[in-house]
């Protein structure tokens, strides 16, 4: 169990859009090449969302089922629930001991994993695909079986605060972002981190772990998506006889979360801790999701991105580590995948003794510079080229497909929004990425982060 | 009733414990005083709490009922109900038409008003004596009758949004108050505004009112305070005749609200507008509250607040003001008065040319100078006896013991709090000003505004 759960338990940061969306072009073209078959989606009659990602290279089946509820969704005070649950859901039920389905999966070989981010909590396996069924019921029952006792649910809560400890508290860069985070949220629920503060966590009961299951953990609220050496046909006798069999538990109904005052003051974190070894800068701006960007922002965004500072020719990297050379690494990302909004940010950490006030004015410089200059064409068709011909690396991963369907539709996209990515993007124009930048990257919209060595007062 | 409209409604800041706690040395002497009635207190069956606070010299009666419900009690996403249902409170209820109570009130030539704060709710009447009867009649039917219907809700939100234009949005040092309030509690629901979030009061219905009045408007969630020409007696006569009829209508029970995690990183805000006329800086601390604090932290607070920038002799004043000139006013204050948390704060408006950086390497520089080098027996002397005899001034205004009797009960303390204050204040060490000057008075609490006039990108 130890192997397993080391590997298991991971709480994800929040996907750029360039992994959700980045096998998007494969989708693209697998869709339209002959031959190929195509991904396609299908609902059972207890409202689960279906989605089959035919892939016949090799005999192996990815299957995940995809939660629409993270620690966005959680109740005030009850921070960590999500990822708590997440944990718990391998404590067995009313049929299944604890462990005996990780038992089963290890035993054919098979890995599997879960994950809570603040918008949803999924769960996978990879495994041969004669041991689909097998999977899949287990899956299935955990959906509306789970049994909870104090014997399994306490000492877990230690098992948490520790991954809390490790993660967050032994991380001087991951201390100040909870901060930072909360700055850039200060209403919106995104403001709380999903492994929860310590001292909530602290509380949490299996009461509290069940009115979230109960309210959440219904087919009617999940995706599942299997992707591999299947056929549609298959998937769906097996989801009849699996999944099909598992009763609407709740109606979530559409997300209802607070949303965010527009941001109106130039907010900063400073944070000094002994165990910085290397300072560092970061800016990270309110902007909208893929979700939520009214007409194509959110692709200009990640255009934006890619030429501020996500290639090696792009201008932070030509002024700032070749050109100054006031930075050792330093960068730009815009993180579009998120049901409400979402951040984009920009990073240095200083060479040697470039302090971070020399970072931030060489930073803000080349920012100001683009805004108030503008981009060329030749950027905007590079960027663009890049963010597609980037992502034909992932077509390799089933997984990775798997992933971004699964994603996606749990934040409140389609396979539309996926199929129709690469044509979006082509679609950006020099204005765009002009009128985003201008729009949003105001030091209105941001925290600056800045994370120093020494302690002081 | 526009008259009365414009008086009442006011959202009271929270009031310093000056305020609050300022009139202790009154009530202190006052029941030592021979032949001076005593303050008293005693419960209704229902639970609800009478303080009596007799006062002979004229012929005036303070009557004021404070429920334990303000802003931070809110449900999440509803920001701005409890202040809403104050102005709803003035609707009319089963047996009494809108604008009755207001009128009867007025034409016995008495005043009225109400005020919400992040911990409670009140509403309170100065009147004739033999009005009293009248006004707890009224006072207490629209505890448990009060009627809502679309045509006076929904105008009256129009109201709370043109208070908020008024008193936020058209103030560029409330804009940023919001912000910076938010960053320092990033977690507590003191971060969010009293008046509300606007988006979030558009949304505001009469449901979401009458579900807020519902869970806390109830007698064994309220304090009645009666100060003036009065005697226990009679007011317990007129108390079980009026109040003794509502029946407890919830169990609201002892307030659950999130806490804050420890802040670690020094934050800032920094907002441009060009309605901004001189610059101002402000540098607000996480404290405790005198309702949470350990030992005499509080206390010290107190006098700490007087030392730095609370009176002429301060040092702020003496090295800022009169000293380089860098400032036309600063100063320093400690919001001791919550029932959570609190705030202590700086702040200071330069002189003509001086930048706000000037400014604060000053300040910081007064206060580095006295955590370094402490203070003095005669600074803690002089700032005790100045907390003490500013307080005797208040002793005069009846309306002022009430609020402060109404407040510190409200916000978790009793008679006693507020009784054994002088004497407290009075046991401060310099070591103890020495420490919560150490402890609390570190960046790493802090969020530093900056409103500046110009604007900027």
């Amino acid at each position: 169990m130890r192997r397993i759960t080391l590997a298991k338990y991971k709480i994800a940061v929040f996907t750029s859009i360039l992994v959700l969306l980045g096998s998007a072009s494969t989708a693209f073209s697998k869709s339209d090449t002959p031959g190929q078959p195509k991904i396609s989606e299908f609902k059972l009659e207890n409202g689960l969302q279906v989605v089959v990602i035919p892939d016949h290279r090799a005999p192996v089946v990815t299957h995940m089922v995809w939660y629409k509820a993270g620690s966005a969704d959680e109740p005030t005070g009850k921070s960590g629930i999500a990822h708590y649950l997440e944990h718990l859901m391998f404590k067995g039920t009313t049929t299944v001991p604890a462990g005996e389905f990780s038992a089963k999966v290890s035993e054919i070989g098979g890995q599997e994993n879960a994950f809570t981010t603040a918008d949803y909590t999924a769960y996978y396996q990879k495994i041969i695909p004669s041991a689909l069924k097998m999977v899949m019921t287990y899956e299935a029952d955990r959906m509306e079986n789970l049994i909870l006792t104090d014997e399994t649910v306490l000492p877990e809560r230690n098992v948490i605060l520790e991954e809390r400890r490790q993660r967050v508290d032994s991380n001087p860069g991951a201390i100040l972002g909870e901060t930072s985070r909360a700055m850039l949220f200060k209403h919106h629920p995104y403001g709380r981190p999903v492994i929860g503060w310590e001292h909530e966590m602290l509380a949490l009961t299996k009461d509290d772990a069940i009115a979230f299951y109960d309210k959440f953990y219904t087919p009617n609220n999940a995706v599942l998506v299997i992707a591999g050496d299947v056929t549609r046909e298959m998937v769906e006798t097996l989801a009849n006889a699996t999944y099909g069999k598992v009763k609407r538990r709740a109606e979530p109904g559409k997300r209802v979360r607070v949303s965010e005052p527009e941001p109106i003051a130039a907010k900063s974190a400073e944070y000094f801790d002994k165990r910085v070894t290397s300072p560092s800068w970061r800016r990270s701006y309110l902007v909208p999701s893929y979700n939520q960007a009214k007409g194509n922002d959110a692709e200009a965004l990640d255009i934006l991105a890619v030429i501020l500072g996500g290639a090696s020719t792009s201008r932070i990297n030509q002024k700032i580590i070749l050109g100054d050379k006031s930075a050792t690494a330093a960068g730009s990302y815009y993180q579009g995948g998120s049901y409400d909004m979402s951040t984009f940010s920009i990073y240095g950490v200083p060479r040697g003794d470039v302090t971070l006030a020399t970072l931030e004015t060489a930073i803000e410089n080349v920012i100001a510079n683009l805004i108030e200059n503008g981009v060329t064409q030749k950027e905007v068709d590079r960027a663009r080229n890049r963010l597609i011909n980037t992502t034909i690396f992932d077509r390799d991963s089933q997984t990775t497909m798997a992933r971004m369907y699964g994603a996606v539709l749990s934040m409140g996209g389609t396979i539309e929004t996926i199929e129709k990515w690469p044509e979006r993007v082509s679609g950006v124009s020099v204005e765009d990425v002009e009128r985003v930048a201008k729009n949003y990257l105001k030091k209105s919209r941001s925290v600056t982060s800045y994370l120093r060595p020494e302690v002081t007062n």
